[in-house]
């Protein structure tokens, strides 16, 4: 089997530039004397790896200097716990906006700490929508209000930072960071998951003014969940993930070379129109989100039954069409259009729906 | 530069052929349509490996099935903080023996959650020795005794599991975990970073029973620290390190191959044993460790000045052996001899040490 087109919504699919380097520098890594997976992390080689990985994101997204950038491990999973950990104290309110799977649970995760509060919430409406926040809604004296920017799940995404009042704003990027502009001053705190646009499973991104890091954090909190631990520490208080970090700097590298987030933003907004206008156009498939709402690297689209999704899906794959299936609390079908997959790939996935439409089924 | 032997205590030199695997794969994993890095955690070709890596774990280690097998991250210092949040109640009695600068920083961590108890230390000693456990030292209500079998700083381990009553029994085994024979069944729970001899940093296996994991535990403990939200979830509640739990499976498949666990231990005794006889037998060499208490995994060794220590570990990296020097809290030179280095690596470092003794400068 070659390699297909992979819609997966993370892991995903990742530029074949990036692969090649990878591969080519496995057994040695130039003037290292080793594989970067054997390379001590204390090494100037090594040094040099994570410099360049912070340099080259501080590069794309345009991060001020008063905000830190932290390579942390545990996923995104582990920031829910970290933010409400490190930016509240034990009982403090924390302003949660519920607009999808992973919202529910950073708020589940903050509940632990403290009084975590649904602000607003579209669960009633299947997660279809984004909800609008206001300062009004907000708790003035919240740690925090935290959002979802992209529901990698039901499609959705937020077009911009909403109106947040004086209280902090937490925005979670996992599925959108790089994909598209985040004018990382509009947040006080955003935090991601790498495998989507940044790279391999097994690392997060934190960025957050550096005022954050001086709150007193209560006794009890881990030494791996301390923000101002991994600060003090260039991320290095313990070994990090050595490989993921390496294999995220050649991706802000490639995107750099792409033209940047600008060019990204671009790219993916062409891919996502290509695949919501054959979605609309079709009597067929249907895609459920209010459309101002719609996410540009998650295309959720449903068939009318499970057979149809079934046939679909299966003369999907037949052509190296690869991970449509929807995730399994959303059903249907999902595409994920991270900075890793081609237009090609959007365009062979747009025919195979057409073909499939006029009853094709391989 | 060419591969060189790398003498790194950890990340740490790996097989050749593990390496020459994953790279000849990283395009295009054999029928998944895409590199390990970009595979989603919910396809069967993940499920696999996973399934694959810990079934391999299983055989070598020769894991009983009342033992769970769990993939997790942030280290073996994340698990000084999960040893503590799931085995011991807030205020509980926690005993530690400590015997180097990781046994302290996990007696750190547990003093954030209960009542850390150094029942042992060796630190007056500047850690030359290992000291002897006997069930009269600990707190017979502990929840827990707490050692580091390998102290890879310091170059001190464990022969045995110590006597400890019917205190739980907790081991740190990063720096010698698949490098020698280690008996589960002597253990309650078993931890190690991956970063030695299971695979690349980002990953820690965690070996456990799995009556342990009915203990209610406190409802501040983050999920992603909870052992039982690990197992009930095969160890993804979230997404993965895929790709250090891929290359783990492929370390883990390579000592198989070798000959298991016992073959390893045999060849790091050979490799340690011909280091510590060159040493032993120098007039300029020392180590200061107790011989009954020396790791056959880290070697450390003294010169009797600074300016010798930088002359022979420049000599050294000339030669192509490369991540000699000690632990800055050690100083001196160190050699790591997991199972990815070859006895000729060792054969090789001898050499040098002679020639440096004779006066050879290169």
């Amino acid at each position: 089997m070659e390699r297909g087109y992979n819609f997966s919504a993370g892991p995903s699919m990742m530029p074949l530039e990036v692969l090649e380097q990878a591969q080519r520098d496995l057994l040695c890594y130039p003037g290292a004397g080793c594989s970067v997976m054997e390379m001590s992390h204390r090494t100037p080689a090594f040094e040099a790896i994570i410099g360049e990985a912070e340099a080259a994101l501080r590069r794309v997204m345009r991060i001020p200097e008063d905000y830190a950038v932290l390579f942390m491990q545990g996923g995104a999973t582990t920031q829910f716990s970290c933010v409400a950990m490190n930016l509240a104290a034990r009982g403090d309110t924390m302003d949660y906006a519920v607009t999808g799977q992973f919202a529910g649970k950073a708020m589940e995760e903050g509940a632990r700490w403290g009084n975590a509060v649904a602000v607003t919430s579209s669960k009633a409406e299947k997660f279809t929508h984004i909800p609008a926040i206001t300062p009004d809604l907000l708790d003035a004296g919240a740690a925090f209000v935290h959002i979802t920017g992209n529901n990698t799940i039901f499609g959705t995404a937020y077009r911009a930072a909403p109106p947040h009042g004086d209280v902090p704003l937490v925005a979670d990027w996992s599925s959108a960071i790089l994909g598209r502009e985040i004018d990382v001053r509009d947040y006080d705190l955003i935090y991601a998951g790498a495998q989507k646009n940044l790279g391999p499973a097994g690392l997060a991104v934190v960025i957050l003014r550096r005022a954050l890091l001086d709150r007193e954090i209560d006794p009890v909190v881990p030494i791996m969940l301390r923000y101002k631990v991994a600060a003090d520490n260039g991320s290095m208080y313990n070994t990090p993930p050595t490989w993921s970090i390496y294999i995220a700097k050649l991706m802000f590298e490639w995107v750099e070379r792409q033209g940047g987030v600008a060019a990204m933003q671009a790219q993916n907004e062409k891919k996502s129109a290509l695949l919501y206008d054959a979605i609309d156009s079709s009597a067929l498939f249907r895609n459920p989100v209010r459309r101002a709402d719609r996410s540009i690297m998650n295309v959720t689209f449903t068939l009318p039954t499970q057979a149809e999704t079934d046939a679909f899906l299966s003369m999907a794959k037949g052509r190296g069409l690869i991970n449509l299936k929807g995730h399994r609390i959303a059903g249907g079908c999902r595409a994920s259009l991270y900075n890793g997959m081609p237009l090609a790939g959007v365009e062979a996935l747009v025919r195979c729906m057409r073909d499939f439409e006029k009853g094709e089924r391989a």
